[in-house]
């Protein structure tokens, strides 16, 4: 039976020797599975985007780090020690910009820091158990956020994503699409609709195959049909992920977010935002603070594109984010509780401006 | 210099014995002309989508018919008219559901009907006449609701266009992008954002095609970043075509126009609707009248892509056209006057509701 859970995006492997991964660059058309031992494979599982998601990147590095750690030949501490910042330096090298992989690799090698009167065999096993650890506590953070999701929807409901924030890009049930999936593992039926999400797809490629594969009534739309599948009565909520929340409640997330967010203030259908915590940012007031990403005109005319849609010399806008307002923000949900307007006074009383 | 008029997209060869058009179903990648003159070429240029958009292939159709004609071994009016019959049930079979194929058939029909006591010669003369005349009856009322169009802009502004309704779904200026190209004829530089609109992508293929050919500063966007463009101050406006108008001023148009409309409203930013009068529809009270087409899955998994963007499995919503509500639209532009909401005492004032 499918259940949300079936996809496990990151994990070792049972000998204990190698990070195992779904290849998320060859999805949806090619469901491989890789088993990765060497420093250059698991940087370049990284670089090449076959594992992605700020959580499910700081996992893997985790074990990546541990792998090649428990693969040492050194004996003595320091020998270890020099080894596994060579290769944390390596890792952390594979994607410049992610937060979550060095955060990760810090914490993998604090913990070793902290252990140099250790044996070099009990410091490898501390560091398999930190990324158990890591890995363990991600599964409940996405576990309580959904858990709090649950509580939106009744049986029956449809639902509008956008973008991909499911089991691929965290440990398992993802954070936009976890109550759908938790839903799911409890018997109760809704019914998806997912926005293509242009121009990279990640809702057709990712978010209908973690939702299918689930058992979920999946239907796939383009971006510009979320309107009219409001219209019609078929949405009873919208969930999307987020990338950042400013200290007013403000929403970064992928291009296109907030023209839902709009449509759904319109039609009178509730808009959540799911998020860990850690993505509310104190020292953000407001979401005009926060910087769009600008990103390459060949993503829209040539990407994923058999001819390119436009001439060359027609000039492209590509921002890869926008800014939700928080008046559009029907409750942001977080592993520590539900937030809604004033979001400030939401936010603090759950502690999460500190 | 680059004019709003270089594309013409249906003409008379210079000896007035074949029909040359653009092959829309190579743009943009190709700009091919296209000399027909056989009966089989000239109906796969229509069924191939070759040429497109209703007043396009209604002047198509009427200059296919005279080159026909004009071809014709007959010399008696029972024998002309007898194959002006077959070659004209044969181009209405080559899109059955294009309602200007058949009218502007009708007419050239009913045209040599009229002088079935002429010789051929003469009648071949005035058929030429006849599609001369549909071609500059639709030139004169694109022009016409262009200059209305053109007093609803300031030089600088930024015009957010959806779909395609340019010159080359008509005779020249189009209908939505009419005001553009004219602008730019007379000096007034304007700044287009032209939505891609999935799934079939005409706003990527052939608007930002007329557009950047005639000279105009255009810029591609995927669907999804309306809101942000409107959200930044890029846009005044608010330009697009028009399937059908209802009684109350309720407008079908291609599918994500509604969503154009409702992000508009948010934004104060004014949404102008462009079409003949022979738009709106008397005998249809409101949108709920207007039945919206469903079409193929596979246009938004498949076509275009190099592969599929979703599991085959996956299930897909591909509604063609939305209902924009009256309350969305600012005005609508027809080539007898501009139409304000109430639109059914505009309609009336202009005569439109006969």
């Amino acid at each position: 039976m499918n259940t949300g859970c079936e996809i496990i995006n990151v994990r070792l492997n049972d000998a204990g020797d190698a990070v195992v991964i779904i290849d998320q660059s060859l999805l949806p058309n090619e469901t491989r599975y890789l088993t990765l031992r060497g420093a250059g494979e698991l940087y370049e599982a990284i670089a090449e985007l076959r594992v992605r998601g700020a959580p499910a990147i700081g996992i893997f590095a985790a074990y990546a780090l541990y792998v090649l750690a428990a693969g040492s030949a050194a004996t003595r501490y320091d020998e270890f020690y020099d080894e596994l910042l060579k290769n944390k330096a390596y890792l952390d090298s594979s994607r410049p910009t992610a937060v979550n992989l060095r955060k990760m690799l810090d914490r993998m090698e604090a913990l070793a820091r902290s252990m140099s009167s250790e044996s070099v065999p009990r410091i490898i096993e501390a560091m398999r158990r930190e990324a158990d650890a890591i890995y363990d506590e991600d599964v409940a953070m996405c576990r309580a956020i959904s858990e709090y999701g649950l509580t939106l929807v009744r049986p029956g409901d449809g639902i509008l994503t956008h973008c991909n924030a499911g089991p691929l890009a965290t440990s398992r049930y993802g954070t936009g699409l976890g109550a759908i999936l938790l839903a799911k593992e409890r018997g109760i039926e809704l019914r998806a609709y997912c926005d293509e999400t242009r121009p990279l797809l990640q809702g057709a490629r990712l978010t209908t195959f973690e939702l299918y594969k689930a058992g979920v009534d999946t239907t796939l739309i383009c971006d510009n049909m979320a309107s009219i599948v409001m219209r019609e009565g078929k949405i009873n909520a919208c969930f999307v992920g987020c990338d950042r929340v400013a200290a007013n409640g403000d929403a970064a997330n992928k291009i296109g977010t907030s023209g839902v967010a709009i449509l759904a203030k319109h039609y009178g259908i509730p808009f959540y935002v799911f998020c860990p915590s850690s993505t509310i940012d104190p020292n953000c007031a407001t979401g005009g603070d926060i910087e769009i990403e600008q990103r390459a005109p060949d993503e829209i005319k040539e990407k994923f594109f058999i001819k390119p849609s436009a001439l060359p010399e027609v000039k492209c806008y590509n921002p890869a984010f926008d800014v939700t307002d928080n008046a559009l923000i029907t409750a942001i949900i977080t592993e520590r509780g539900i937030c809604r307007a004033p979001y400030a006074e939401s936010f603090a009383e759950l502690g999460l401006l500190v």
